[in-house]
């Protein structure tokens, strides 16, 4: 099987930019492109990340990929809810250690935050299951009921919850491409109105609009991080069906498949991005990982050892909660922080001796997930 | 590498099913299963194809296939406009060759005809190039650009058209699936009301709903055709950017790329099924994927010899102008038929001595394609 290195990012900034358009696409894709140092003629397939073509119209991305590289080429937008990016990652990835292609491009894109709340409330649901749908669930509603669930199983608090914001909000002051640049108290969190019991304004990720991209290649480098594992699972949609909403059996999944793939367990990561749409979500990921143990997630999370300079910091980008959620670009942009964490090219927000990475991408409720672990 | 079987294939009836929802895909993957006498428990991985989740607000297929098989598995949406179905279809057939599943399920679905016609007709144009899109085009209009030119280059006329949408409904009065079961005559089409210039409403496929289903295997059997050769390919979107529009440079080098591993030429074809959204567009890839030359399409195509018992008969299913066009459906629908044709089981409408068999589903103005050639 040939090893997949990646060769290139490129990231715009995420937060709220009316006067752009799928331009950001190209914007990605430029900076990738020349941060690896490959002309558009070299590359010989691309993976298109977009969660919805109702947010700005556009429902052929593959084409506009192809015309923004002027070339015609294997190229193909793949979707699985907010976990778009890690999937066309995934996807790519596989495609290279297939032999089939040498250098490939993958690029995540989404143009959401001038969507009408409306709109954006309807789509984000849209994620959920067709029964969940038809009963009126919200992608905010669904989240607090994990919430609630681990609160009374494990007294799990608000308080704990509150300080995965923060902690987000205080790596993000650290990312220049960061939508929000603002530190957050506890009491900021707790204090900010209700969404759905028990989660807070504060305890969301915003809309955002931004793109990323990563040339991956199948010749290596010395310093270019390489693919170690990947896994991607999707499971049941509806909460009602699970056995346990405490738990993300794609996550648990995904993850135990990428750790077999790499050989090495959870012991073994340097530095973790994790998918905070909720404050909630960033907990059972990092429970269902084996980052802790089930139930634990609270405290430790709370105790400031996951934060920059602690044992295991998650989100130094300051992860979908402070730096963004462009849904189709987020899966994309946590491969690009963590390659520049492997690079040692982050500034303030770098994390020491980072040797090994995981990002875990995650769609709808937690029913499809994709872990990716990197390593120099 | 791996040789690609079809072993199972299912397909609901196509139209306009008010009553029905995504358990189209249910029904369509149920029969494929039990065609290919396969337990849920036994697929590795699933691709589904659809084109846009604005039609009936599901956003996350991929978890919903996943939860319908009650399976954790590798699950995923794939989407290029109208070529979704075409390009699930190939992604799974080469993750399949390269070794890393045995078993896989590609399923297409579109819930669409009951969609309020003003969302359908944006849905449609957005597979356009973003240029065309804030000019307003629309997606008859973009056929009949193609079809204006090729008329005043080569001559070709409104009776020529015609007698493509009356060949394809003569077809589909054999396949009980079909939207249509209704014969034309070349003077119904040339009466019925203009819809963009030279195009009539008869030249149109219709919006429809349905659902069709594979699955694959590297098991073959002796029964079961084999994928001999596949071409992707996404092209410039612009109809203003191309050197010549009465050319799908997409089609051209997907077929190109097909022909190439299958090792065959045009001339080995039994049987096609091309992607007749518009009957312009049945006539330029009838010319593209080299059935005859430039420019030639119109008078063969009227002559009666791509009719079922002639040469080499085109859409035997019907095509998308009969058959009718669930979008996400149509790529995978067209690869059930050209199977149930090798099979030799297609009834009224078999072609003999079928062994060879080609699909072209397209995206957009034809801007992305995909071209597959089965053979048993």
């Amino acid at each position: 099987m040939v090893q997949v290195s990646i060769i290139g990012v490129g990231h715009t900034r995420f937060g709220r930019l009316p006067e752009r358009s799928v331009d950001l696409m190209r914007s990605a894709i430029t900076e990738a492109l020349s941060d690896a140092d490959v002309s558009p003629e070299r590359i010989d397939a691309v993976w298109v990340a977009n969660f919805s073509d109702a947010f700005d119209g556009q429902c052929h991305l593959a084409a506009v990929a192809a015309s923004l590289l002027g070339r015609c080429i294997q190229a193909q937008r793949v979707e699985s809810a907010c976990a778009s990016g890690g999937l066309a990652f995934k996807e790519a990835a596989r495609a290279v250690e297939s032999g089939r292609f040498r250098t490939v491009l993958v690029v995540g894109v989404e143009k959401m935050a001038s969507a009408s709340p409306g709109l954006a409330v309807r789509l984000l649901a849209g994620a959920a299951s067709p029964d969940e749908i038809a009963q009126g669930a919200s992608f905010p509603g669904l989240y607090a009921m994990i919430a609630r669930a681990h609160f009374e199983r494990f007294g799990t608090t608000s308080e704990q919850l509150a300080h995965i914001a923060v902690k987000n909000h205080e790596h993000a002051l650290m990312n220049p491409l960061a939508q929000f640049a603002k530190p957050l108290s506890v009491e900021d969190v707790l204090k900010s109105r209700p969404v759905a019991s028990p989660l807070h304004l504060l305890d969301c990720s915003p809309l955002s609009d931004g793109a990323a991209a990563l040339v991956l290649s199948a010749e290596s480098t010395a310093q270019a991080p390489r693919v170690l594992g990947l896994g991607h699972v999707a499971a049941e949609i509806s909460l009602a069906a699970r056995a346990d909403i405490c738990t993300m059996d794609a996550v648990k999944e995904a993850g135990a498949l990428a750790y077999s793939e790499a050989g090495i367990g959870p012991g073994d990561i340097d530095v973790a991005e994790l998918h905070d749409c909720f404050t909630i979500a960033e907990l059972v990921q990092f429970e269902d990982l084996g980052f802790c143990a089930k139930g634990e997630g609270g405290p430790r999370l709370a105790s400031g050892s996951n934060r920059l300079g602690g044992d295991l910091p998650i989100n130094a980008s300051g992860g979908l909660k402070a730096k963004g959620h462009p849904v189709g670009a987020t899966g994309v942009s946590q491969v690009v922080e963590v390659v520049r964490q492997l690079r040692g090219c982050c500034g303030q927000r770098q994390v020491e001796s980072a040797d090994m990475a995981l990002c875990c991408n995650i769609g709808g409720s937690g029913s499809s997930a994709v872990v990716s672990i990197l390593g120099r």
